[in-house]
């Protein structure tokens, strides 16, 4: 009975954790989908991965929402197109360049707001801590004290849970889950770079690229790499 | 030396809280103001206020970044304009209309946000949780549980405080320590009605007129009940 199931935000970026996430929240709960453009190289591409998964799903309720001060805050390679986008490097230290300040707790307060209003009780956000590349708002413990702040920063009725369903899997885990669930991982995006097809070369590119390699799945969205080869 | 200051970031919205916090920064940090427009009726006064606040301490570094999302997302008479602002009454329980869901998270993500990037060591917000008219996003707790989330959720080096230097004022102390620090009070907007002057019956205005009149000090910004009568 669908209408037991409680109401839920999901964070839809357009890339392959947030859909297979989305392919969880569907089974799990009644979802309204959210997609935050901030002013990253390839918003128009995440956005357009967002509205075909959210067709592919059939929601109906869903917000797209404009945070572009998170690019003219800066400080990332994602939102800054003067720096530039290294490739994979598992071994180099710190934080990458493609660490946006503190965009989670932006995302996760524009979610929880929303949830507040259509009276959600869940927010889905598809974060990974164990393959993230070292960004620390993608931390359990960085979720469970916004999830605290969440709960004593909102009316004392509203019971907002922020769900991360995939902070534990791994990549290769990650794309067995979405295969599994039939998630459309062919109409995701994945790359830190803005071009007609995948670069293959970046951070996320590479991680996406053996994420498939390991679970032994066919990526159904070619990248530029493959030209001229079998698959990725 | 002021080199040895901190730098700041002081969220300024152009009320008479945030002008009394940001004179607090002012003599403790080296303060960058940031103002987040989000579509309340009255944002086309508030960053006027917030201009000319800047512009009387000579802050150079400001940001003034645009949040439409919040009044997308509605539920509150402040961001509704089909929603009546109700005037006050103290006794009247629960969250009163003008709560914008979870909007301190909003701006605090904003802050935390920009703080990483130029180095700031403080956010300062001008909340009250005493005098706050059952703001759940004012308690001493939600601003805990944020700043407990900001250090986990930013890199491992940055260090960010939340400062609430208001929190335990009532609103005529707060009247009080701006006059002793100087602040520009006559360059602030409070009203939550969007017309030439002060609408002197909303909740704010009325907040305002009692905190003068416990202080004991004219209020430098007359309101529409002021005329033909001698002051607030």
């Amino acid at each position: 009975m669908s209408e037991n199931k409680p109401v839920s935000v999901v964070l839809l970026s357009g890339g392959m954790d947030s859909c297979v996430c989305a392919a969880i929240a569907v089974g799990e709960s009644r979802p309204a989908f959210l997609h935050v453009s901030y002013g990253q190289r390839t918003a128009a591409r995440e956005l357009h991965a967002f509205r075909a998964i959210a067709d592919f799903y059939g929601i109906i309720d869903r917000f797209e929402a404009r945070a572009d001060y998170l690019a003219q805050i800066g400080g990332s390679s994602l939102t800054d197109t003067s720096r530039h986008v290294e490739g994979t490097d598992r071994r180099r230290p710190g934080i990458p360049s493609t660490y946006v300040p503190f965009r989670n707790a932006n995302l996760l307060a524009i979610a929880v707001s929303w949830s507040e209003v259509i009276g959600a009780e869940r927010v889905y956000i598809g974060a990974v801590e164990q393959d993230s590349p070292g960004y620390p708002d993608c931390r359990r413990s960085f979720f469970d004290a916004f999830s605290r702040a969440a709960d004593l920063g909102t009316r004392p009725e509203t019971r907002i849970e922020v769900c991360t369903p995939l902070i534990e899997m791994s990549k290769s885990e990650i794309v067995r889950a979405g295969t599994e669930l039939g998630a459309p991982l062919h109409l995701t995006w994945s790359c830190y770079v803005d071009s007609e097809t995948p670069c293959g070369k970046c951070d996320s590119c590479e991680l996406r690229r053996r994420a498939f390699a390991d679970a032994g799945i066919a990526d159904p969205v070619p990248c530029q790499s493959d030209a001229g080869s079998a698959g990725h």
